[in-house]
């Protein structure tokens, strides 16, 4: 039998491993200097906390487990009667299946706010780096297990979060180098304002849906689409008007609060907008030089944002958003805690990895793991060469005697091809001496030095 | 909807996932400085990639996934017939499920060794650290999905590598400061050698599983189960004379050599447990303080191992073994890759936690993230303290602004139930000195300090 992995999941070689562990790590230690702190949920939920939450699609694409045992029950007539159903329906019997892999990493967490709701202290700032699962149709790009990377804030309704949150980008994007970094804000409240200035509340699912898409398939593809979903012309001329707004970032603000003037909430979140910026400007750091725009015509697709809504992408590398996120007002009462707002942040992994790749930003010492090599080609120096690495690995630096007396060329090979940066020849002449032959595997200059020297060499 | 989490699951808290992260950065480390590399897969493989490799009760225990899209299918009466014999017996059918979430780490670990064999540069080390999952029935200290923290390596006869192993539980055990670790090591040629010895080669994995029962059932025991297993009284009293030898390892080690003289293969294994101590012996560091102990009634249940076996354990709490491993001749002939020697070690990074929990081990700092709280009091000291966050996280220092213009006592009981180190008060007289009243929440003092000073003493 030739092995396989099932299709839409991957492997990580050592190599791919330490990339991604790289971005994490970067990203980690932003989301810590901001107070915010490491939350695990189970891999497996129960079924009827993921069901209903992520719409029909998203039903569908839950991977639910095959309860164990089944062939140990009783009463196989219902097991075949609930059967049938799944068959029938994309339907779930717990009978059959009551435990499914987490879909995302905010249902998972809205349900531990509530389960853990006296414990916590709020506001409850938490970050949760963990994979997710989805039966999606794999494609180039997209995984049917694949990381994610988010920030939440709940239980706290301050702007100063949202500006936080926008500095959280700016300084991972910053640490990781990535360079052409563009950050858009909007908010749910000015789209909304914009439903119902042009008399179309009831249509701001259709009209966000649409602006949606504006990237893609420009005005004339929107325009058709709103056509096609029931807003009039005069709305349409409206909406149209909105979305040509210019100028520099005070110049639109300012011609927004004069053509949506007639909703106090476009005034709500145009207000919310200015002070989120202010709140950045005193937060931010000179060194950042991604940009912050304030772009009217984001919309971001899911419907539970009420606020700020914000997405990330870079001008780099042709690949989408890279991050996204946005205040909710709701998010546990689902599970029946009601009125916590929340507002948070989500890192794409996968795309950040492909965006650094194409760029070759990893720092070179990202595939070094091993410093050095001591090569085994002179019996009598065996024990010499573990003591040199017991002093070595004490000070924290990682090195290997190759574990065979096998030919050098090899032994030179498995160095070269592990990308350890540093040989260490230790023959009769070098252990005469007590020093050691060092070569450089990447200028393949020599040099004959003491273990202290070494020492300090790599330290 | 009170929500709840699918049986032997846990979430972990920030408190809880510092705390295992810290042990596991800190075995990941080890690992590392002795040039092992990570390794991840898939959290789902083929089922017949997992199905038959850890026997009947392991099958029995895979957590196998519904596949998706079920309804959609055409050929329902196909569907109907697999999922009779589902019913009937423990039965995959890959009709209805092709995906398994994992068992075990070593599995999949061959199955990536053989699909990447020819890129792979052997001596392959690598470490993994990843969940798995097991539908037993959950109880104290066992849980359906745990963690394994494991390492290998394969294509290496060398028993450096065994000594390294050892070195890596000594420098592990060092560094997390857990007291009274025994590293109890064996062979499973001087056990196939005590059954050649006595006559019962045949019998080995009947004498190798009741002497693993020693601990428990004492020497009584043991004889009934030999007895019972169909051992007659001459082998019964041999094994009890190979299992009551005593003295100094050297001694131990000469009387084994006298005792197990007619077995080739015993003479072998103890002359591989002389090699593996000496390596040990020139690689250690004087600071360890775990006891290294040859246990010749050290047995370790697979039946997989076929070298030197290793097992470790506290003497400071009742707990069992908290890891151990061994050497295995063939990995990876199950995917047919024959002749790759493998060895690996394993840290059971529950039980660990527990013994720490217990021990009260886990340094204070790992329970601080977020070291200094600014209360919000002074809605004119606002831009000054954001002014002050932006430095003091420049600097990398963990610091938050309480988001709210809240009660003062609210703000405090934040900073204690965080266990936030400082708190700092800018009210209206600190703000015209441009200095941070900084209370130290353990101690109670105060003291009136520039930015400048804040962040040395934060650093």
């Amino acid at each position: 039998m030739k092995p396989s992995i099932p299709q839409g999941t991957r492997d990580f070689s050592p190599a791919d491993v330490r990339r991604r562990q790289y971005i994490l790590q970067t990203i980690k230690s932003v989301f810590e200097v901001y107070g915010y702190q490491p939350l695990e949920t189970p891999s497996m939920e129960n079924l009827s906390t993921l069901m209903g939450k992520y719409g029909e699609e998203g039903d569908r694409l839950i991977f639910k487990i095959l309860n164990n045992g089944l062939h140990e029950k009783k009463d196989q007539a219902k097991l075949n009667e609930e059967w049938a159903k799944v068959l029938e329906k994309p339907y779930s019997a717990t009978a059959i299946t009551e435990r499914a892999l987490r879909y995302d990493l905010t249902i998972p967490f809205a349900r531990y706010v509530v389960m853990h709701q006296n414990d916590l202290v709020f506001p409850f700032k938490r970050y949760q780096m963990q994979p997710v699962w989805r039966a999606d149709r794999p494609q180039r790009g997209r995984y049917r297990e694949f990381w994610q990377c988010d920030a939440d804030v709940v239980g706290s309704n301050s702007l100063l979060n949202e500006a936080e949150l926008l500095c959280i980008y700016q300084s991972a994007f910053h640490q990781l180098k990535v360079p052409g970094i563009q950050v858009k804000i909007n908010s749910r409240k000015v789209l909304a304002g914009l439903a119902e200035c042009c008399g179309a509340l009831d249509k701001l699912t259709d009209i966000t849906v649409a602006i949606d898409k504006l990237d893609k398939i420009g005005w004339d593809g929107v325009e058709k689409e709103l056509i096609g979903r029931g807003l009039d012309a005069d709305k349409i001329a409206y909406i149209q008007q909105y979305l040509s707004v210019t100028g520099n970032t005070e110049e639109r603000l300012v011609i927004m609060e004069t053509l949506l003037q007639a909703s106090d909430i476009a005034q709500k979140g145009i207000a919310e907008l200015r002070t989120t910026l202010h709140y950045f400007e005193q937060l931010k750091h000179p060194e950042w030089t991604s940009e912050l725009i304030v772009d009217f015509t984001l919309a971001r697709g899911l419907n539970y944002y009420t606020g700020i809504i914000v997405e990330v992408a870079t001008t780099a590398v042709k690949m989408g958003s890279i991050g996204g996120g946005g205040r909710y007002d709701d998010l546990t009462g689902l599970f029946g805690l009601k009125g916590l707002s929340g507002v948070g942040v989500s890192f794409g992994i996968d795309r950040i990895y492909d965006v650094m790749e194409e760029l070759a930003l990893f720092p070179v010492q990202v595939d070094i793991t091993t410093k050095i090599l001591f090569v085994n080609i002179e019996p009598k120096a065996e024990a010499t060469i573990l003591t040199y690495l017991s002093q070595l690995r004490n000070a924290g630096i990682s090195c290997e005697l190759y574990s065979e007396t096998a030919k050098f060329d090899k032994q030179m090979k498995y160095a070269h091809r592990r990308t350890i940066p540093f040989v260490g020849i230790v023959g009769e002449s070098e252990l005469a001496e007590n020093k050691i032959m060092v070569k450089n595997m990447e200028t393949g200059t020599q040099e004959l030095v003491t273990i202290t020297a070494l020492s300090n060499l790599l330290s």
